[in-house]
């Protein structure tokens, strides 16, 4: 791993200037430039846009590692983060899932030029159906994820982090944003998980304004779990990702499950759906 | 537009004296009275409760201008913001709405003189379903609504606050409560809005102990979306309803569109929906 | 009523030493343990698990007093509280309920000697389920339930807290967690009721690190409405009881009752059904 974040990033990176306004500013324009925190995690599998590694024993790491292109979600990036959540899913060793970028941008969204260039109705599907399945692949994940955020998230970024059960953010380093309003397209597909996360009305404001919004911001509204000084990012996140993979696997996985099964029912239905996991949980202690 | 807020506003107004339990101040009272802040919006209409004006072009501002009877929604008030709303509705030019009030109470919610004097359930009903029926049309309009909130907003006038998808209050001139519990009448249709908007035991402390809460603690469980400095409001709403009109009306009819269409679907539904929405919004672009 | 608080407490009750991970203290450990307020509510029926007193005309006060389990949720326990709450149920004269506890924990979840003693899945589904109707029954009570939380409360205890209307919470002696996690007993029946409450990262971080959170985290993220010092929390619990027990009686049960029906309904259903609720209750007034 590297010993200081940042270590190896590539020094001839763009630095992504956010010059929009930001939440809670009341329309002040920031002065100084957003700098994303930079992080660089280890990789295994240089050749791939998204890289897993197994840093402790049932925990999982996925980097998105395309910093290029502002680790955009091409449809070769959901490709390959479909395909290790597959894998994963599958996988009955792994535990704990954390999911994290390279690069100065978690995840800029969709890749706007691949986007403008289909030319048909039909395309463009893909692109949003494939996006909104590996989306509920995190959801529907066996095991927990852990989104570990520098940088920018935004568009289709921001819904990545609140698809995750749990999201650790950089506290200078990181923010969010839904800013497919400003270039005519509403972030209809991100705010689904928006709204099923946040305040109806920071979703709201955060879709039609497409403001940014700093870390701890979203921490207030429950954007994120935790924010933390940004030179603790890579190791916070790892030894979160190490306490729960130590967990009961079984306690786990039919945590994840029965809250996913039963928060959409009345609540009858969901203690008679909760009341049948705890007997099942404890014959599999 | 008033250069500076209040420069209008009557001088023989009522102080508007709030002595009872503010959120958080664990029963003591209030030792100063409350004072709400006194706003007056430009008029174009001087005959009617509700004005509208269209301070730049896609931006319609409605303001309620009874303040002698603090903004009361009697059937007269309801009957001229639901006109209002059908013709906003049907007409495409505007883009965004900000729904204002003259004079140092935003709106105290049902007229009670009105409602006391209703001798059959009839009439009782024709005003809570009309009140109802608003509160539906702010919901369902096809664009943005934003409350610039001044003075104290209470139950129906709180529920009004709730219903919009953005909210400004000025942050020492407003106040918020649903106090019908101290006459028996328990805001059952303000907590429709309510327990959609904020955390469950927020709603309840509110509903079942009448407090009355500032604007600060309003933001903190996201019953407004921002609060500004008191001498700020008009302009600050002002300038954010300019900001979203300015975006692309697709976009934006779309989005709050499909918010409200895929918020109670499951979660494989709302994305099947938004999806379809991305692409249809891609080809209006 | 106890003059001061922990005056009549147990000066041989066992120290509550929590050495866990505390929320938003990014894995450091506690250094001083944490030592739940100890409270001593009076009693007028010493032999039982749940005693019940009636402090003032209409308010019920309901209180957990077993500290040597740390008032686990035994069979006993659960069938007591159960009776008090179906009498309560059918007492036209109960207006208001605060339930409360004995000694430095408020409520330790199942008890686990009990639980890990069922020999048959018949055994445990009977626990499972007594405990999820007694949850239920706070929830359908036709009266407000106002937990006074003092202590830990942990797992099934920490649900209680969930499952009450309002909760006021000593700020420094009073702390929440579900850690069944650290046992391989997700805790599935508490998610029910903490993801209805509180933002989904929120009860997930909760859910899957066991973390214990003090009373000040719970309040911003909406678990208890209150938070006082040590001190007062007694004297504050009654005051709201009373106040809310002084209003009207059909105006809280309609509006306690109309809150549960219209939540999860569509929002033109929610509105049918509170207007007709608001008609119901002017000619009960």
């Amino acid at each position: 791993w590297a010993s200081s974040l940042g270590e190896h990033a590539s020094r001839s990176m763009p630095r992504i200037i956010h010059q929009g306004r930001v939440w809670g500013s009341q329309g002040v324009r920031l002065t100084t430039p957003f700098e994303g925190l930079n992080t660089k995690w280890s990789s295994s599998l240089p050749s791939s846009l998204v890289k897993r590694d197994e840093p402790s024993p049932g925990l999982a790491v996925l980097v998105m590692d395309d910093p290029k292109s502002r680790n955009s979600l091409s449809l070769n990036m959901l490709g390959e983060l479909r395909m290790h959540l597959e894998d994963i899913q599958a996988d009955e060793s792994v535990r704990c899932v954390v999911l994290a970028a390279n690069g100065p941008v978690f995840c800029s969204g969709h890749n706007l030029k691949e986007l403008m260039s289909m030319d048909s109705e039909e395309g463009l599907r893909t692109i949003f159906n494939e996006c909104s399945d590996v989306m509920q692949a995190i959801v529907n994940l066996r095991t927990p994820v852990i989104a570990s955020v520098q940088g920018l998230a935004t568009a289709a970024g921001c819904q990545i982090v609140a698809s995750c059960d749990l999201a650790v953010a950089a506290k200078r380093g990181s923010a969010f944003s839904t800013p497919g309003v400003d270039i005519g397209l509403f972030c209809s597909t991100p705010s689904v998980a928006l709204v099923r996360q946040i305040p109806h009305k920071a979703a709201m404001h955060m879709l039609l304004t497409g403001e940014t919004i700093p870390a701890e911001k979203a921490l207030s509204f429950g954007l994120v779990s935790e924010v933390v000084p940004d030179g603790d990012l890579q190791s916070h996140t790892l030894a979160l990702g190490k306490e729960i993979a130590s967990k009961s696997a079984a306690a786990i996985d039919i945590g994840k499950g029965i809250v996913r099964e039963h928060k959409d029912l009345n609540l009858g239905d969901a203690y008679t759906c909760a009341s049948a996991a705890m007997v099942r949980n404890m014959s599999q202690r």
